[in-house]
């Protein structure tokens, strides 16, 4: 096991600039630290799911020296405010030929906050890649306006603070609307290439998709976050088609596709939610 | 938090026959054990993923006493064989009004196998449900002839094994072939309803899927199960509904989504595997 910070990884693309956003500095071997800051937190100054995952994920890479294969990032407390300091420790319990398996646990003055597990792996040369989804038909980026997330009057200032790193634009299916095709939206961080990371960070949609599909606003909290990456892109923009898939007694799951505006699957996401309805 | 393995969850159905069919037995407040044997076990006698998460949300729900909404499985060590006992450790991390965290580890002679991060929780009241996926449109089981699986030769013989506690239907959609619709199977453990366990067990066939939908036989190894329960059913057949996702670089994604024979979606469950395709 080695600590590959500054090594380039097989996907080509450069880790420095999502570190940057996460606040990510390396303390020692397997032992790290971020400070949750707004643009990187929720509209209530609690840690965003996304921020865990992509702290996860970036971790993991960046100790085995390999791309994510796939994390799931579990919530222990909620108990988190901005300011708050997590030492996060990243364990390579089993590294392989190809694959590493590694666990990510994120503290608050000695109390776990969340805890991840997930897969790197160098690709393997000559295996056969192939997308068994299809693209979905979209309004091109360049046509569709910057959006205005639904939500309730309390909300919508703080909910502003959110462009300062996840931009998002309206995503209409092309030709006659059908009430049956599912919600899209263009996402992106401003500057980052859609690495693993990036991905699972703009992925935390799962929630506000079941609101919409509901016919409510709100969303939910997080019970877990999952993020199973493919490929990664130069790409900033990331197209998010939501497939949620249920919700009763308070919980819901979900998840979604993530794709490059020419059409190339990135990954897909999935997560189950306490859920927070309004209306 | 109080042990509860006696005691009736929400959903009221009986757990006993899934703990017989895993072999579980309880040793103490959060320890206990079950033996590898060849009706639980891959056709090579190793852990079958399916297994591992089935006794991960076992053991959830009997420590908390609550129905499972999610749990993930990643597994650390592919060195296991008939035979072996495996000590089980169940934390509850966290426990609310409605939901608990739980983490379960399984360990071999003190080797951990896999490690599970989950949540259970008891429904809230007065709470909207709905499902937002469509039913697919399927040949009733009682027209759908029992399923040879396209195994290799060498794999037929203990292929036939696996009918001791999974049986499989072929499930067609009505009327003329689409070769885009999503590929189906009607599976069962015969005599048990479909709570969460059973449908995380039945739930293990991503990696098969991808094989299919590569025009390749073969499967792969497991590197996470996750499952999402949203309803479980007194219904003993499932319908097991393939949506593969993307492959490359040895090692491919993919869900399923879960449904009784009348029409009701129980949950979705998804993978990541290192592939092993034939062909």
């Amino acid at each position: 096991m080695g600590a590959a910070w500054n090594e380039p990884l097989a996907d080509g693309l450069d880790r420095a600039a999502e570190r940057a956003l996460l606040g990510l500095e390396r303390v020692d071997e397997g032992q790290a630290t971020f400070t949750l800051t707004q643009p990187i937190a929720r509209f209530d100054g609690k840690l965003f799911g996304g921020t865990a995952i992509a702290v996860a994920i970036a971790l993991a890479e960046a100790e085995t020296g390999r791309p994510s294969v796939w994390s799931t990032v579990q919530f222990t407390s909620g108990d988190t405010t901005l300011g708050d300091r997590f030492d996060c420790t990243t364990e390579v319990l089993a590294e392989g030929q190809s694959a590493s398996q590694v666990r990510v646990t994120a503290r608050v003055g000695g109390r776990e906050i969340f805890c991840a597990l997930g897969a790197t792996a160098r690709p393997k040369r000559g295996r056969p890649a192939d997308t068994f989804l299809r693209f979905p038909s979209v309004v091109p980026l360049e046509e569709s306006p910057i959006l205005d997330l639904p939500l309730p009057r309390r909300l919508r200032e703080a909910g502003s603070t959110l462009r300062r790193t996840i931009e998002l634009r309206s995503a209409r299916p092309l030709g006659e609307p059908d009430p049956g095709a599912p919600r899209m939206l263009w996402t992106r961080v401003p500057g980052l290439a859609a690495t693993p990371a990036v991905q699972a960070y703009l992925a935390d949609l799962v929630p506000v998709s079941i609101a919409w599909a509901s016919g409510r606003t709100g969303g939910g909290t997080s019970i877990d976050n999952t993020m199973r990456t493919g490929a990664a892109s130069e790409s900033e923009w990331v197209l998010v088609e939501m497939h949620p898939a249920q919700m009763g007694g308070g919980y819901g799951h979900g998840s979604v596709h993530l794709w490059t505006p020419d059409g190339q699957l990135l990954g897909t996401a999935s997560q189950s939610a306490a859920l927070i309805l309004f209306d």
